[in-house]
């Protein structure tokens, strides 16, 4: 059974192309964007900026094709996509925590942003401490793995 | 233009209705549930057992009509739905951080977890500090907010 949606609203940033794009929006968190919500669902930014992070929810639309293993940007040993962050994935779904700087009507600034400029945004939520913050959990294969720029060829 | 995925698998739990289940997996962490994998994806999982939290994303399925402003189940006071983890948002997507406890095949054991069951499963992401962990977050509304019963009539 088929799930579906409709965009909330389109994340802009500085990155045009998968080319231009960071790995990750944690290795930088000086890269801002915006986040445009339709006017329809305006009303339901109230009181948004109490929260000093938020987690976008966005469909990765430029995605190429999914493969259920592959080798990630950040290692050179293939892993499930499962266990990756890898947006070429069965979903489509992207969700990233990013920094809330500033609110001018329907549109927020935010920080540590790393999608594709034009994203599709599905959903906002809060980021709640008591409920998204694990600083024990492990990192698993990701555990050492420096910035590094996205290795030649590879989707 | 409307968004589409397919579920990946489906999620099970000790609550098969909307008054059973608790309103937050972090107030509930000794809430298991198993996470069945679909067996065309279950390739995908390789090495999901390298990490010991993950981040489920699934479809509310049995969510009530959206409101823009409403007065989420933890506080009377009405919030944007998009400063709320309420289930019934536009997109009709929740994300959980859960606790990896094992894997049986294409089948994960979860705790922590706060959804019905049944619940369409969409996509599974390992949960990393670095991306995903912000201790120095605000909590917004959500600051001192203890565990309380759904109030009565509140969808």
């Amino acid at each position: 059974m088929e799930f579906t949606c409709s965009p909330i609203g389109v994340i802009r940033t500085g990155y045009p192309t998968k080319e231009s794009a960071p790995i990750q929006g944690f290795f930088h968190p000086d890269a801002v964007g915006t986040v445009e919500v339709a006017a329809e669902f305006a009303e339901g930014l109230l009181d948004i900026e109490l929260f000093s992070h938020l987690i976008l929810v966005y469909h990765f639309d430029r995605a190429a094709q999914v493969e259920l293993v592959r080798r990630p940007f950040l290692d050179d040993t293939p892993h499930g996509v499962f266990a990756t962050r890898h947006p070429c994935r069965p979903s489509g779904i992207g969700l990233s925590v990013v920094k809330l700087l500033g609110r001018d009507g329907d549109t927020l600034r935010v920080g540590g942003i790393d999608v594709l400029d034009g994203t599709p945004l599905l959903d906002i939520k809060p980021y709640v401490t008591r409920f998204d913050c694990f600083p024990e959990a492990s990192e698993g294969w990701f555990a050492g793995k420096e910035k590094r720029d996205k290795p030649a060829g590879r989707e």
